[in-house]
């Protein structure tokens, strides 16, 4: 196995190392999966082209990571303003995701993924600057990935793509001055407070990353049944897993970054989170008409994407708000 | 196994069905479960005590109906004001709660379970009139069980805990004139918007309901370490698959309320609320005190619950605001 992570980075690591448990428990030790970190066989971003050759057998990775490959890809890991963690669940396991993601997988890149591993409701990043109009993003040179970096480009800062592993170098030559990365598990284990001032919410970019374990199509074409059940259930046990190891991590880590590191906490004023929705939205339809599979992708995406919007303003919003006023009220 | 829920009830027995499944899968068909509804072996209150005298093997279940025996078992499943479903993964796997419950299940109730699956953010419940003060719960007899039921008589209700399966007879009879069970998906197959008006949203006394597998811990015993896997992994895979299958299948169903049952949505004032979070901060201290037990479960609750409402006041709340705000202006 081959990760896009370095061995030492909390929440994405582990998604990879407990799947290689798992698979080993599930067999009963019949099946071994050794980890690879990124830069080690290959690097963070040639995972794919690595699995898909058959020069690994498997990765566990973020599939916008193939974006210099098949940019469409990100449906199936993140979307500004998109589903979060529990949603890319559903419309993975009962939307068509699932489906969706084998075709162009199998087509395009010889690969056979599982979504595994979601972080949860990100933060928009760091900055050494108050953010209070569109204008404050003029100039920023920012890292920033993906579709949100076609977004902030289009707002006018400067954005450019970084493997995570070398973020923290950037911010401390001064090649960047801004950065997002994911929230405040990863981000405090990476220091980017030793290098700027201002952490925003809320993780508009990246409501939810989701990972997931990718095997080469011909290994997994050769597994009997039995194998297969393994595979696809060691990585949706990991991915309960995840989803409970990201919420405990970051709610501590972010009490360290307020407490002891003085981070001051921010929110993007209403009409900055308007714009950047509106932004999005035309970065995302373009996205969508990459080619045949892209388009049928984005109907199905889109459609449930609507539908849990309109669900979770109905549903959700107040729900966090009540607890807001709980917690506000000392109950 | 013995369920609590009948055969057709959406989101919940799926859960147990699936449990069944992937063992089944897992063990290369060497482990077969058959699953029997409520009122098939026992009620749906009395899977608990079938299972730890062995008259079934295994259950699946919500903790809070282990009410009448011993109720601290709901901080496993159920909370006012509590952990969303994420954040229970979290407490459970990272924070200790598992292992906080293994010890009470095991010696109370001769019992060993798994958390697994969750509903997901609830829904107030349903009225025949607006609330729009703490007042006009004056007199509502309403279905609202554990820790709920106990607050909303606090504040002026006759609350009554009724089988879930009961319910729509005790609307249609008039034996109750509100009620809530759970969201969108399960409400409306249960017909609840035929005999009341008004949906109320949030659902403060289940932010989530997390469900649980539970075995005889003597069967459990015996089995082999790779047995024990199986029914882990198993119950970790269902958790995965059921968070994905409510927030799929309760957006749908809350279109169809709204525009094909007309269906009324409305959401508490913010002073209900609070005041509704501050009765449940008291009945939630008082349960703590049922036995050691139950006070070494709600030290360890509690200060994680605290570390993740702080969180998800800063994180996730902008987040849910900003995607409104993204659905507002269409985008």
């Amino acid at each position: 196995m081959v990760m896009a992570w370095p061995h030492n980075f909390p929440g994405l690591a582990s998604i990879a190392y407990n799947f290689a448990q798992y698979v080993e428990e599930l067999s009963d030790g019949a099946i071994t999966v050794k980890v690879n970190a990124a830069g080690e066989l290959v690097g963070a971003f040639e995972v794919f082209d690595a699995v898909g050759q058959g020069t690994a057998d498997c990765y566990h990775a973020s599939p916008m990571f193939l974006a210099g490959k098949w940019q469409p890809a990100t449906f199936f890991g993140l979307v500004s303003f998109g589903l979060n963690a529990v949603e890319h669940c559903a419309w993975m396991y009962f939307g068509g995701g699932e489906e969706l993601q084998d075709k162009p997988y199998r087509e395009l890149l010889n690969l056979k993924a599982f979504t595994c591993g979601h972080t949860g409701t990100q933060m928009a990043g760091w900055f050494n600057k108050e953010i209070n109009s569109l204008d404050d993003f003029k100039g920023i040179k920012m890292r920033s990935s993906g579709i949100a970096g076609e977004v902030m480009r289009r707002v006018g800062a400067s954005a450019v793509m970084i493997p995570p592993q070398e973020i923290f170098t950037s911010l401390q030559s001064g090649a960047i001055d801004a950065t997002e990365l994911c929230c405040a598990w990863l981000d405090s284990a990476n220091g980017f407070h030793q290098y700027t001032k201002y952490y925003y919410a809320p993780g508009w970019q990246e409501v939810n990353s989701a990972g997931e374990i990718g095997l080469n199509v011909d290994l997994w074409d050769d597994l009997s049944d039995h194998e297969k059940l393994i595979m696809r259930h060691a990585a949706k046990s990991a991915n309960s897993t995840n989803l409970g190891e990201w919420p405990y991590y970051n709610a501590k880590a972010m009490d360290t970054l307020r407490d002891e590191h003085g981070v001051e906490l921010r929110t993007y004023p209403d009409d900055v989170l308007t714009a950047l929705a509106q932004t999005s939205s035309e970065v995302v339809a373009e996205l969508a008409e990459t080619d045949d599979y892209s388009r049928e992708i984005y109907a199905s995406w889109k459609d449930y994407r609507d539908t849990a919007l309109r669900y979770s303003a109905l549903v959700d919003y107040p729900m966090y708000r009540a607890r807001k006023l709980a917690f506000d009220a000392g109950a």
